[in-house]
């Protein structure tokens, strides 16, 4: 008896939302409907900026990072010191430590960390690109900022691991207080690693 | 010095999910690269989607709900009773008032309810729609079947106003307790309606 009140279009859109990470059923139908009220551009530019992505980037061959060129700027900036290597799981990694302005030298992206529980083991990283690129390469210092999780930490281990014997300084990023943390609010693990990486004071 | 490196097809997408409601900018980046790591078709299957939420859905000329052919399935079915209306709020509310399986009548959808805060007056709803379509019909009951909400109540005192002197039966929704739900958790408000609603057995 009951009709089956919303179109196919409708439908068709609520279910593809609902496939997206952390958009739920609920979620994907009021972006339906917000979507249905509002201006047709804002449909059509959110149709195409989707579409563009796929067709319009691709990752750089060189550091694996996302790249509308191959290779991508960093690796072709010649203004960017060469013998400096910086590690990280995620793009949005270094995306974040561009940001910083704290760092001049090239990127290698993992697109991901070792996590046996998600069954993603060392081949499927970009890490036998990684040694390979290494080996080849005039690095003095690589950084292994991989994130500070336990997957994190475990693919640093493994990474300082393959890539000791080569002569090359491997470093990691500096664990402590986040600059505007409070330390009543700090967590013991990283209080703990605050104090053990305590500095001298600079005249 | 520090590179964009974001890939302008990456930051575009990033932007798009952004305007949506309920997205910010983080959450619009984890879906951005979300997909750029998930299968080509799943972004091509969502951006072919919200195209044809747009091109093959329109508003119904009768009831606005919104449909593919105008006028909708609702409308255009000779099995429904044609003396029975139910107003409401959004093509969602259809959407469960048809999944309950206890109507058979038709529907007139307002596309919201009147909210002095949010700016929204009865011009902007589907009303004077509403009023021809029942001067003009041959309706004997008239369920106004807006959210038990201040706005949708709000909404609902004036359409019984304007729609008084007609001669038709106005009716609302009973308030009670929802069917599985608890009394002990039940508010003090709906807890209240369901007792002044109170019904007698049926043998």
């Amino acid at each position: 008896m009951a009709t089956n009140v919303l179109p196919r279009p409708v439908q068709r859109l609520i279910d593809e939302f609902a496939r997206l990470p952390g958009i739920g059923p609920k979620s994907a139908a009021r972006l339906t409907f917000y979507l249905l009220r509002a201006a047709d551009d804002q449909a059509f530019d959110l149709s195409d900026a989707l579409r563009e992505l796929k067709e319009r980037t691709r990752f750089c061959s060189v550091c694996f990072n996302i790249t509308e060129e191959d290779p991508c700027l960093v690796c072709e900036d010649l203004g960017r010191d060469r013998t400096l290597l910086c590690v990280v799981e995620e793009p949005l990694d270094v995306v974040a430590i561009e940001r910083s302005r704290a760092y001049h030298g090239l990127y290698h992206v993992l697109h991901g960390a070792i996590s046996p529980v998600e069954g993603v083991g060392p081949e499927d990283l970009r890490i036998a690109e990684l040694v390979e690129r290494v080996q080849k390469g005039n690095f003095k210092e690589i950084i292994l900022a991989t994130n500070p999780t336990l997957e994190g930490e475990s693919t640093a281990l493994y990474l300082q691991r393959r890539l000791a014997g080569l002569n090359i300084r491997l470093t990691r990023l500096a664990r402590g207080l986040p600059v505007g943390g409070d330390l009543e609010y700090t967590d013991e693990i990283t209080l703990g690693r605050a104090l053990e990486g305590r500095q001298e004071f600079k005249e």
